[in-house]
């Protein structure tokens, strides 16, 4: 035993750690109470629910001194302006998704997610080890703002359909609630993209005024009942392969937090995303039992519809990354590790996947 | 604005945010200075270094005030002994994997990794929502222990042979260096499992004293240059599917922490547990390429031996329940949601990669 005596089990043990060390009075910590504007309902829980595992993170760790209160989609300020709020300085931080912004410029939605991009482990590999956050920030910073991932839900699903579509030509004027980055590429597909409120898509899928909806993936559509109305759940939801929910902070209030307070925030942060995926995936697989037993129709997105798909997504791509250097810088970024990702990923991952999976339809897990 | 009057930009930000809220000498935040025993090499430098990750993210939460000292593997302790000293409270903690203590009990790998059972994704939502870390700290308890998760690899490579195995009989008499669960596993396939230290493997895969061994995946192994002297690098590694590295904490000294301070530990584990399988998926790609560029040759278990190992699991784990109501308990917990992860996993999340890698093969990301 080099540096220290040995420390009996009882010297270890018990508040004597505690006692051992002298009590010293920490730097002062600062009572900083922050507003979050979610862009979520309450009902969507566990999206909404990340931004209460920070907040609780945070004021745990600090003896209440950090606080961030949560505020969810409308009450102090519209869902999907919520980055806007943090640009402005009303509220001091946010819980949002990158591409509820994109019409003000594309570039917002890169770090969310946009079609054929990276799923929840590649994009969450670049976020942290491949600079993504540090080149999102450059990016945002323009807006007075500094974001971190806060969430991932994986692959989301492809939405809900009143009738089966195998074909391009099936697509040929379908009404779909369907927005940004994907409606644009839908458009190119003969889809006719509609906006339609939460809360007003069941009686317009009901009444056929639209013809199918995506949403989020089964724990969340569950509760909706889609099903019952629109029976067909196509998958994979190729516009949201790892859709990252960000924390989204006014520059300077971040900024104007002590060092110890920013560097909690980041580990407070980076815990809340991961846990929201974790949580995602150990709810989905009850709720997709449940939709199937319900009725629900599961299918497969064409070969055909998907090629499509991703053909016209590269020309949206190839049109913006033209127009717009920042959307080319963090775009090439993502399609650089896109492709090492996709080869690493098909080996010892996929195959052992794939072994579990032919167990587990073969009735042995 | 309901509750708060209309912050102007200047006051939420800038200094002005902290200067608004009264300085509050929070409670006084102890100094604690714990030893960590890694059970790992620096030169491990992704696995050993989150026990880095998590020092860091701790002192700099605490102004320096909680600081925990990581020592690799033999420095305080042997690396293989790293959990017994925690018990023993020779030091308040460790960075380890489970099942090197599986000799004392096996019920000890489970949580850590034993042949296929759940990816990452899955065993972390299980960990942090399944139960997982209850019940392996209900285990651990008796070991005076309480363990968080504290990174994964993700799916590991099978190891490096000498020679090609495409059959079960090609494995009879087979030398590998591989221990625990696995090499039980692969005896009664009649491979002769080798325990030799790190750094005798590679001359003793020169020599021919053995003829394969495991190790980690592409970003670790590069390292050794295995692929000089055994070039068939064989996938998956079955036995390691999504191997959690947990950090193990003195129960006593785990439980004399103030409340702010456990709660700060969980989240900053959590943290570090995320961010090293986010830091191996950055890695493993680039390795994987340059090995192949060296002259690996990647070679998939042959159907017929990976069904003939995972028989041979069963056997194992029927007669490990049988005989250890500890090992049955915690293995029926993840054996029932490894069978609903994959059911989930092979629909929206299997078809995107499999859509995105096919993309990836004919060139086109």
């Amino acid at each position: 035993m080099d540096r220290r005596s040995f420390i009996t089990k009882a010297a270890v043990g018990g508040a004597a750690a505690s006692a051992l060390a002298a009590p010293a009075l920490a730097q002062s910590a600062p009572k900083v109470t922050w507003r979050l504007a979610s862009s979520f309902p309450k009902s969507l829980d566990t999206i909404f629910g990340g931004a209460e595992v920070l907040s609780k993170m945070l004021s745990e760790a600090t003896d209440g001194n950090f606080q961030i209160q949560v505020f969810s989609a409308g009450e102090l300020v519209p869902g999907l302006q919520a980055a806007d709020a943090v640009t402005e300085g009303t509220v001091e931080c946010c819980h949002t998704v990158g591409y509820y912004y994109w019409g003000k410029d594309p570039t917002f939605a890169l770090a969310a997610a946009v079609p054929f991009s990276l799923s929840a482990r590649g994009i969450n590999a670049w976020h942290y080890h491949g600079g993504g956050i540090d080149l999102y920030n450059e990016f945002l910073s323009q807006h007075n703002i500094v974001a971190f991932p806060g969430g991932n839900t994986g692959v989301q699903m492809g939405g809900w359909f009143r009738r089966e579509i195998n074909t391009v030509a099936d697509m040929q004027g379908l009404k779909m609630r369907v927005g940004g980055f994907a409606g644009k590429v839908m458009e190119r597909l003969g889809v006719v993209p509609q906006q339609i409120a939460g809360g007003d898509i069941y009686p317009a899928l009901e009444k056929g005024t639209i013809d199918a909806t995506e949403w989020v993936g089964p724990y969340d559509d569950e509760k909706l009942g889609f099903f019952k109305v629109a029976p067909y759940y196509y998958y994979p939801g190729w516009w949201e392969g790892g859709p990252t929910v960000h924390f989204m902070f006014n520059k300077s209030a971040y900024e104007g937090l002590t060092p110890t307070y920013q560097s909690l925030l980041r580990t407070a942060c980076h815990a809340a995303d991961a846990n929201m995926l974790q949580l995602y995936d150990w709810k989905n697989p009850t709720a997709i039992k449940s939709l199937v037993a319900q009725g629900t129709q599961l299918r497969p997105f064409s070969p055909e519809i998907l090629q499509a798909c991703f053909e016209a997504a590269n020309e949206v791509y190839a049109e913006m990354e033209a127009s717009n250097p920042a959307f080319k810088k963090i775009w090439d970024s993502i399609k650089a590790f896109r492709s090492e990702h996709y080869t690493w990923a098909q080996i010892a991952e996929y195959n052992y996947d794939t072994f579990m999976m032919v167990q587990q339809n073969a009735g042995k897990l």
